[in-house]
C-alpha cells in the first residue's frame, strides 16, 4: 500500500509533486495549498507532508491538518502551558501524553525543570519517525532528554496497564487527531474521546489535571459539546474548564477542555518561562474568556 | 462592464452558477468555497455574492471576503462594542463610520440609546443596495432609525468638510476593506490608512476614540504594523491600544487599533447589552491580550 512519492534525489533538491492540495474544513469549504508533496503514503493512515511557501511544512493525517511548522507552537504552547501553569508551582512532575507522537507537547512540558517524567503513548510509529526527519524543530531542546519516554502502543492499552500497576500522573494530555465525525448528530466513537477512557484516566490522575484538545468548534462544534458532555459525566462539574487558542492554520479558534482541581486556573500560578513564542501570563488569563455563542452552545 | 450572472427567475429559485470559488489569503494559500454565485459584477470593483451551505451568504469585493452571514456579528461586535464600552457610560453620542456601507457597524452602534447620531460615509453606492437585498440581517433593528445617515462619498472628502464645519465626533470607526498590499515591504497606499487622514480625524475627534480594523496579522502582518506606525505618528503612544477577535471565516485573528484617551480601556465602563452574540464584558477584557509573537512584531 505504501507509495513514497519522492525519490531521494528529489528530496535533496527540495522537490516533489506540485499540486493543489485541498483540506475539507466543512462541507463544501476547504483550505487550499498550492504546494509540493514531499512525502506521501497511503495505507491504514494516509499521511502527506507538504512544503509550502507561506506555511513551511504541513503534516496531514487522513486529510486533516495536524500542524504546520510556521504555527504549531501556538497549539502546543496552549495545550501544555495553560494546564501546567494552572497548577501550583512545581506540582506537575509526571506527565502522560496520549497521542502526541509529534513530540510538540513533550517539548513544551520538558521546558519545566520540575517536570521529572514525560511519557508519550502514540499508536502510530511513523509519526515520530517523520517528525525526526521533516520537523526536527518539534523535538525537545535536548532530544536525548532522559525524562522523556516514547511508547508505541494504543493509549487505551497503556492506561489499563498503569491502572493495574497503580502508576499515577499529575498531568494527562490528550493530544489526538480529531475524531472522524461528519454530521452533528453522530456519536463520538474514537476511543480517546469516550467516557470509559476518561473514567480510567481519572483513576491514574486522581489529584491532577486532564486536558484534551477539542478541535475548532465553529466548524465542528460537536467535538467540543461531545467531549464536554463526557467530562461532565466523569469529573465534578466545578472542576471543568474550557479555554481556546487561535492557531492560524486551523482557521477558527481551537478549543481545549481541562479537568483541574485547583481553584481559579485562569490565574497562572508558576514562574513565567521566557522561551515561548505564543504563551504569556496575559494570554493564559485571556484564554478562558469564551465568545457568547460558545457559552450558549455549551449551555454555560 | 456590469454582468449580472443570474436572471430574476434563477434568483427566486435560489440558484446561480455553481463554482469552486477561491480566495487567496496568502501566496499559494486560499480558502475554497464550492458554492453558487448568486450575484456577480465586474467593474471598478469586482463584487461577488456566494450562497454557501455552511457560511450562508458571502460578500467578496475584489476577491477579498468582506463578511459571511454566519459570522459577521463577531467582526462587527468587536469593531463597535469594544470602543464604545472603553469610554465612560453615555460618552459616545456622535459616531462617524468611514466605509461600513454594509450597515453592520451602524447596526451595533445604534443598539446604544445614548448614541444620538451615526453617519456612514461609504464611497460605493452598491454595497448598501446589495446589503438591503441580500443581507437584510445587517440592517439596524429599525431600518428607518432617524439617528442614522448614509452618505455616498469618499470619506476623505467628507472628513475635510467636517473639518471646515468644525463638526466633531465621539467615535470614529474605520471599517474599510484591507488595503491592497502584496509584499511586506510595500507602503500602505490606501487613503484611509494614511497619516494625513488620521491627522484630520484627530481634529474632528479631539476627545474621543478612533478605531481601525487592521486585517489578520498572521497572514498579512504589514497592515497591522503599518497602521500602528501611522497611529504612533499621529496620536500619543500611551493612548494607542491593540485588540483582536477571531472571525472564523477570516481564518486567523483579526486586529483592531484604537486611539483611546480613557485609561484602562480593557475594563468595560458601560452597561452590558443583552442583544449581542459574541461580545461580553469577559470577551472585552480578553481581547486586549496579545500573543507574544504579535507583541514582538510590534515591538511592544
Amino acid at each position: 500500500m505504501k507509495k513514497e512519492i519522492m525519490s531521494p534525489a528529489m528530496k535533496t533538491e527540495g522537490k516533489g509533486v506540485k499540486v493543489f492540495y485541498g483540506e475539507y474544513v466543512n462541507e463544501d469549504y476547504l483550505f487550499g495549498y498550492i504546494s509540493r508533496i514531499i512525502y506521501g503514503e497511503s495505507g491504514l493512515q494516509n499521511i502527506y507532508i507538504l512544503e509550502h511557501k507561506f506555511w513551511g511544512r504541513l503534516l496531514f493525517i487522513n486529510n486533516n491538518l495536524q500542524f504546520t511548522s510556521r504555527d504549531e507552537f501556538v497549539y502546543h504552547e496552549a495545550l501544555v502551558h495553560i494546564p501546567i501553569q494552572s497548577a501550583p508551582e512545581g506540582f506537575i512532575k509526571r506527565v502522560l501524553i496520549c497521542g502526541g507522537g509529534d513530540f510538540g507537547a513533550a517539548r513544551e512540558a520538558l521546558k519545566y525543570p520540575s517536570v521529572q517524567e514525560v511519557i508519550i503513548v502514540d499508536i502510530d510509529p511513523k509519526i515520530p519517525k517523520l517528525v525526526r526527519e521533516y520537523f526536527p524543530e518539534l523535538l525537545p531542546e535536548d532530544p536525548e532528554d532522559k525524562r522523556l519516554k516514547l511508547i508505541t502502543e494504543d493509549a487505551y492499552v497503556i492506561v489499563n496497564q498503569y491502572l493495574q500497576e497503580e502508576k499515577t500522573f499529575d498531568l494527562i494530555i490528550i493530544d489526538s487527531t480529531d475524531p472522524d465525525i461528519g454530521e452533528t448528530t453522530q456519536e463520538l466513537s474514537h476511543a480517546l474521546f469516550g467516557v470509559d477512557f476518561h473514567a480510567k484516566l481519572k483513576k491514574i490522575c486522581p489529584t491532577g489535571i486532564i486536558v484534551q484538545q477539542c478541535g475548532t468548534p465553529f466548524t465542528m462544534k460537536n467535538i467540543l459539546t461531545g467531549v464536554y458532555r463526557i467530562y461532565k459525566e466523569v469529573y465534578p462539574e466545578e472542576e471543568i474548564y474550557i479555554y481556546r487558542a487561535n492557531v492560524p492554520s486551523f482557521g477558527s479558534d481551537n478549543a481545549f477542555i481541562m479537568k483541574c482541581p485547583f481553584k481559579n486556573p485562569q490565574f497562572p500560578k508558576g514562574i513565567e518561562l521566557s522561551n515561548t513564542r505564543y504563551y504569556t501570563f496575559e494570554i493564559h488569563q485571556a484564554s478562558f474568556a469564551l465568545p457568547k455563542f460558545w457559552k450558549e452552545a455549551l449551555e454555560l
